[in-house]
């Protein structure tokens, strides 16, 4: 009684009962949108900024790789390719490192779903003499599938670091497990002016889907899988020249199209319609795929021993306990 | 018992109804070893002979590919690939030859199984520049596994081409599904000088399956899978210099030793012991492998249709209708 009565005259000092009461709702409110505002920043936050726990490029700036390819235009093709650790890995970015190396003038933006570059694909990428650059960046929680972030991150930073490049560069997105047809890099990926499409062969049950034409312009897809899309084509089946990317920073992969297919959610986002693409490799006879949704089948390891051997196994043991 | 009267005398002239029996046991004894050697003489006939149905060699004997390789022996290295129809065949084929393609001084025999070779493919060994030979031998029935008879086909193509070589050649047998690292030709395979021996990743359950050392000297072999086997490797992990298949035109895949894996068939025949074997990347730390024995995921597809691209489905067609 003692306490409400020095706590009360104190406090409705020369006011009303119902002033305290208002005073104290709108403390409450104030509160609740400076929770609000605060969670809204942290997501943005989150959103926009990546936290690349490691970066690793290449010593050699002055490579080969910048030779101009003779029977194209001389645009640089910066490939983003995200990859995670387990058993065929080193397997998978050993054959597509190999692909890769008959490609001059290339950038190739590897980004490992870790809190740390791995070795033995840094030294795998050391080999290929191509310019490269390795990062880090631990997949967000979230988003749908691991691969959006990689991809995410991989563009922003090319945003950040080839802005100079305008549109003289390229960028394709090339999962680590996918069969390229050397053919699909100078061929079609180089000669992109805005955003070129193509056929992709073993997807969504298909042997292959493929833009639909009519007079020389893409007016749906090929495919059996929801062919009434807008956006009916898969990851491997288009680049986009990164002057558009510049035009559009905001463009990628975020939480908020993460009910979408992961190639809409980019399509939206750089405001762009069926008009702006240009269908390559439909005008020859019999068509050609030069780009397979291939996927290495998962093995049955029942003997993690490597016997002295590189393998990233002691890498893969350490993450299983991580993420157990 | 006018027949009878008729025959028995003429039958039996001179002799005792004894001898008669004894003439007639003769000759049905005298059916039965011809019939036998006939059966053995049909079975050898098919065992020693292929009907190669068809057979592709490229235009290009002058090929670059004979530019002597500067940081090793010039040893030539002949790959036999056996390979078939499958959805998923050109783009591991795809990646096959654009690794291969970094190798010189290298010829690819690949072998069908198939009574006709396919356009595609051979489209697709034309571009390599690689000098290859194509040949098609339809599997033979009561083999284990189809690829038994495209390897047998294939080095018995290759004893009777390319003989002059002698010690100058070595062979590895290659399928067209797993992934190889490049070093492994330059640095492995060409250096063989009878017979060498590898580790060889993601195979039989292991995470790598190597050689186990004991004085330079390969002494067994680190898997799982029945260690004790005097022959534990995987086909991905030997090569043959061809001389010691010259000396053996009898060693390959025969149906007598159907029984056992395809590794011990050829090495029983060769007469080798563990002794003849040379070890390849023990002495670097950590060692490296240098090739997985990879598989392509099954794919489910669920439209063949192909929209005019070349993807052998209507061949694919064709021969599902014939084996079903």
């Amino acid at each position: 009684m003692r306490l409400r009565k020095l706590k009360f005259p104190l406090k409705l000092n020369n006011q009303r009962p119902f002033d305290g009461i208002f005073c104290t709702l709108q403390a409450i409110l104030a509160i609740i949108v400076i929770i609000i505002q605060t969670c809204i920043i942290i997501y943005l936050v989150d959103e926009r900024n990546y936290e690349i726990n490691e970066s690793m490029k290449t010593s050699n700036n002055s490579s080969v790789q910048y030779i101009n390819n003779k029977n194209n235009s001389n645009r640089t093709i910066i490939v983003i390719t995200p990859t995670y650790l387990r058993f065929a890995r080193l397997a998978d970015m050993t054959r597509l490192s190999q692909t890769l190396m008959h490609i001059n003038q290339l950038i190739w933006i590897v980004v490992e779903d870790a809190e740390q570059l791995s070795l033995p694909v840094k030294q795998l990428l050391d080999r290929t003499g191509l310019q490269y650059y390795y990062l880090a960046v631990k997949h967000r929680t979230g988003m749908p599938v691991r691969g959006w972030t990689g991809r995410d991150a991989g563009l922003n930073f090319v945003r950040k670091k080839f802005a100079s490049m305008g549109s003289k560069a390229v960028v394709y997105f090339a999962d680590d497990d996918n069969t390229y047809d050397i053919r699909l890099f100078n061929q079609y990926i180089r000669n992109v002016e805005k955003i070129g499409v193509w056929a992709v062969g073993l997807v969504a049950f298909n042997v292959v889907e493929a833009p639909k034409i009519r007079n020389k312009k893409v007016i749906g897809w090929q495919t059996i899988y929801a062919p009434r899309r807008k956006w009916g084509f898969d990851m491997a089946g288009f680049a986009v020249n990164l002057e558009l990317l510049l035009r559009h920073p905001q463009a990628g992969w975020r939480r908020r199209c993460r009910e979408h297919s992961p190639e809409p959610c980019l399509m939206n986002l750089l405001n762009v319609s069926l008009n702006d693409l240009t269908p390559f490799g439909v005008d020859s006879w019999p068509r050609e795929i030069l780009v397979w949704h291939t996927k290495t089948s998962n093995i049955h390891i029942r003997s993690r021993n490597t016997y002295g051997y590189n393998a990233e196994v002691s890498l893969q043991i350490s993450y299983l306990i991580l993420i157990h």
